[in-house]
């Protein structure tokens, strides 16, 4: 049976994406730099870094057959994405506005699930035939399956910037009902991978 | 000539106390938590943890000749540090109301400076003689001193739970005006201890 894994990168105080996010701006001010890591800029993911590529949310990618994303980081996502998106796996869009689905090139199709977090996570279980279903965010989607017993890891890239605004990654989750348990961690220059088992409580 | 170092535990959600702090709760709720790392209710600083004296705050006041706190921390911490304080050496504390100082036992002496964090600052270095001066917090006079150019050196201790609320340890930081370097990271279970060169820019 697959895992449910979720992967943010975080900023040292709390954020997931710079202030000001908008469609053309979707990691908000100052947010790329939660990405830098992964290298793109420097011949591919993770090559700046030393890292190695099982680190990346690509390697979760590789290792997923489902994708689950809310609405805001799919309208934000979906022109960066382009024709050919990084999926090429269904990707089931957490909506509460109906929509008929969208097949893009390489195996990428978005469907819009408006039954809230466990249909479309029902719906992503189908379709990875037992292989992992990610949850790459937003950070409010990622929230709601913590909260609900829905996630079983979660992967944290801890980026050592600062911020100072934007979406906190953790910011309406409440301390009551989830638990996360340290499984791994990889340090690397400008940031620190760890792995979380989440455990709901009660 | 000694360094200027700061040291203190924050939550995975970037808290470094909880919620309804006050003289009785000095770390607000769930906050102790925090400190949970040190191994207080097994036998000493840092026995339960596995980790080595050296990465304690303790160790920092080792090598420190003298210490600066925000007032409201020495409000917080007045009454459980008690008659024989852990610091044994002269506490510098910054605060708007002039008072006249405080001598305990065991060589720590309260002292109340109202010209501001740069006053408070060169009075300790005075008293270090050549040692570190150790900043224990609160939270607002770190990031005084980090936006001010005063700060050398960041200790975080990174724990692994979430507070959901209480006071943010980069709460109200200009990351424009601060850069953090890693410049070493210890894992242990339940906590990730953090060292950062601080540089404040232009």
């Amino acid at each position: 049976m697959g895992k449910v894994i979720a992967d943010q990168s975080m900023s040292l105080d709390g954020f997931s994406t710079g202030p000001n996010v908008a469609v053309g701006n979707g990691m908000g001010d100052g947010g790329e730099q939660l990405h830098e890591w992964m290298g793109w800029e420097d011949g591919g993911p993770a090559a700046r870094a030393g890292v190695g590529d099982e680190l990346t949310p690509f390697d979760l990618l590789k290792r997923s057959g489902a994708v689950v994303v809310g609405r805001r980081m799919f309208e934000l996502g979906e022109e960066p994405w382009g024709e050919d998106p990084p999926f090429h796996m269904p990707v089931f869009v957490v909506t509460h506005r109906p929509k008929a689905p969208i097949v893009k090139e390489g195996g990428t199709t978005y469907t819009f699930v408006t039954g809230g977090i466990a249909a479309a996570l029902a719906r992503a279980k189908e379709a990875a035939g037992g292989k992992d279903v990610a949850v790459p965010g937003g950070a409010d989607v990622i929230r709601q399956f913590a909260e609900a017993g829905l996630l079983d890891e979660l992967r944290l890239h801890l980026v050592h910037v600062l911020l100072g605004d934007g979406t906190r990654l953790f910011g309406r989750i409440d301390p009551q009902r989830v638990t996360l348990e340290r499984t791994g961690v990889i340090d690397a220059p400008g940031v620190t991978h760890f792995r979380f088992r989440v455990r709901a409580n009660g």
